[in-house]
This record gives structure tokens, sequence and C-alpha cells, in this order.
């Protein structure tokens, strides 16, 4: 079985990038960072991901972004609550949003250059998706591939040529209902997954707050592939 | 004034950087790793060596890479101290040392780059060097232009193409005699920095074992430079 490395931060891409490794037949490692986000729950939601889905083994790295600042995820800044993510016409807007973190795929994806040296591992699965964020410089297309050769050059385990590195993006074309229909039919149990950036607890049960760029781009996707959503919202 | 990101782990490299780079204008700012290393004594060198330049600013940055293991810097696997960096003709050896960390400068890049763009800077230096290291993969001058590429789409910041990352490796082409020349040229005080993998503690002060890797190709090339190291050696 060949082993693969999966990036799993708890929401509902990672747990759809898990299901399709897995239809794959690789045997999963996973690879989750406490990078000091305001709410740990989405750690919470990777540990039950990575149970349910059998992984070999789950690392949590902690590593400390806070120290740099400047991103609503990490920082005192306020998560925004307006139709940030979409414009007028609810598109996808262009504009970097301010819970862009910096350099975080980059980052993330180079820690899963050193677990994949350590367990002999070639493969990447990373949940990014060029649609629903287009406005993240890090889930292009472009930068995956210029990641790649650049990994190829990077490490011990790919001098021997044979041995290349290969980052699937299985989501990378897909919006949020594709995703979401394609997790489905592969038995992913959506309930396990957290999203919001805001999320409250109320009498011992997380609540998201629905109104958030990472609710809002959810509920769309639940909406459009006339499914329910099984997590709890406060609005 | 342009500011720079300066790699410093602390060793004669990167004290020799950081003069090259002030020497050529630019504002300092210092990022350092508390990596899971088995000894300190090397963080202080970088903060006495961000002070002996006045760095604008000095961050250091809580890793964890001891999760994954697999080094004689961050697990408890024993540094060798047989001429392990050369063969018999006193010779660097091609071979990827038991030192080498999984990803390590790939990590330690990726923190730069998020540095850079909070700060708003597009210059890194690194003390990689092409000829002591040969063994690292993460040295070589075909992994520096691809990192550079990568980072060049990675970040919000080089959306504008006005603004492309440099990443600066002024020691690239020199062995350590000539590193050692150019410091001393510039007013490097190299009694602060620190190289040994296995030092000690002996009545307050640190000494450095003299038969490490790091040691033995810091002693050759001060030997070559006709100059005299300062720090103390047990042997």
């Amino acid at each position: 079985m060949k082993k693969a490395v999966i990036l799993i931060s708890g929401g509902l891409d990672s747990a759809t990038i898990s299901a399709i490794a897995k239809a794959q037949n690789f045997e999963l490692y996973g690879l989750s960072f406490d990078y000091g986000q305001r709410h740990k729950i989405e750690l919470e939601s990777a540990k039950k991901i990575a149970n349910f889905f059998s992984f070999k083994e789950h690392k949590i790295a902690n590593i400390d972004l806070r120290i740099f600042g400047k991103s609503a995820l990490t920082a005192d800044i306020a998560v925004p609550k307006s139709k940030f993510a979409f414009d007028k016409n609810q598109q996808i807007s262009d504009e970097i949003p301010v819970t862009y973190v910096p350099a975080r795929n980059t980052i993330f994806l180079s820690y899963c250059l050193a677990y994949c040296e350590v367990i002999n591992a070639f493969d990447i699965f990373i949940g990014v998706n060029a649609i629903d964020y287009s406005g993240y410089p890090d889930c292009r297309k472009d930068y995956i591939n210029a990641f790649t050769s650049m990994a190829n050059l990077a490490c011990a385990s790919t001098i021997d040529l044979q041995n290349q590195f290969t980052i699937h993006t299985p989501l990378s074309d897909m919006d949020k209902k594709t995703i979401i229909l394609n997790g489905l039919k592969l038995g992913v149990d959506y309930s396990l997954t957290h999203s919001c950036y805001d999320p409250e607890f109320i009498d011992g049960k997380i609540y998201s707050c629905g109104q958030c760029d990472s609710c809002r781009i959810r509920l769309k996707g639940f909406a459009e592939a006339n499914s329910i959503d099984k997590i709890l919202y406060r609005s």
C-alpha cells in the first residue's frame, strides 16, 4: 500500500480528500496544525476525521504563526460578518480576504515534506480549491505546480529521480456543491467537520455563526447540493 | 531603506550574511527557530548577532520538528564524531549526513515568506553554501531558484509583479576560508557565533567538541584563513 500524507484541517474539504485518498487505496497519514488559530474546535474535528477514516497515524504540529500576526484567524482582527467573500452577484470575490494567513499553505506543505521524508512517502493530499478560494494566492494551480518542482529538489528522498512528489489536489476544479456530492457518494459524515471562523459554545454544543466567509460558502454548497448540513447554526 | 529578512542560526555563516546584508544597506529583520534542537546555545548566539548588527527586529519562532524525528540534531541519534563530513582525502563527502533535518530549509524559508508578507519585504538572506554542504539537497542553487519561483506565486504581496522575492545566498560559492575572510573584512566578531553540534558547559563556559562535522568544517576554515578562532574547544 502506498502511503500518503493528508493535510487535515477539520473542514469539509479535508474530510472529502481523506475519502478520495482512501478510495485510491492509499495508507493515510494525517497532518494537522495547532497554529494559534483562535478556535481549537477544528483540531477536534480533524481528530474525528482521522479516526473515521482509520488513518494509520495523525500528527498535530505546534507552530506559531501568531508571532507574525496580520490575519483574522490568528491575530486580534475581527472576522468579517459582511458579504465579504461574495460580491453583489453572489460570486466569490477576487480580493484577498482578511482571513488569509501569510504563506500558510507553503508552511503547511513544507511540514508535509518533512513528514514524507520520515515515513518515505511521495504523495500529499491538500484540499485547495481554485474556485471557492480564488482570493488566496496559495490555492492556485500554478502555485501547487511550483511547490512540487521545488519539493523535488528540496528533499533527500528525491535525489533518486524515481521518487518524485505528487501533490494531489482532487478538489481543485470542484465547487462546494460538487465537493459535497462527491464526499457523500464516498460515505463522508460531514457532521464531524467544522468550518466556522467564529463558533460559540452554547450548553456544551458547538454553534457555527452562519455569517462568516467559511459558513456562507459551506451553506451555499449544501443548499446547491440539495443536501442537509447537520451541524448546528446560531442563525 | 529596503527591508530584508535574515535567517540567523547563530553560526558563523549567519553572522557573515548579516554583515553582508548590512553592507548592502538593508534594514535587518532577523528570524531564528527554536525547533527542538538539542542545544539552545545557538539561539543565544543568534541574539548576540542580531544585537551586534543592530537588527530592527529579531523574531524566534517555536516550531516542533521533533514530531518527525530522524535527525541527530532533533532526535536521539548520536552526533557522529568520526571524519564524517570528510572522506579520506579530506574532501567534503557527498553523502547526506545524519545531521540533515528533513525539509529544514524549506520550512525555514516558508516562515521567512510569512514574515516578509507582514513587514512588506521582498529580500531574504540565507547562509546556504554549495561547497561545504554539498550533501544537503536544500542547499543547492537549483533548489533556491525553485523556491524563489514558488514564493513569487505563493504570496499575496507578489500578485503585483513589480514585487518579486529575491533569495540572497551570498555565501553560495564561498568555502569556509573565504566566508571567514569576507566576514573579518566586514568587522564580524566570530567569537559571538556557535557551530558545535555537541557542546558542553564547563565552569559556566561553553566548550565546543572540536570533533563533529560542524566543528571540523569551522576549524578547517579558520586554519586555511590563517586566522584564530576565539571560541573555546574541549580538544
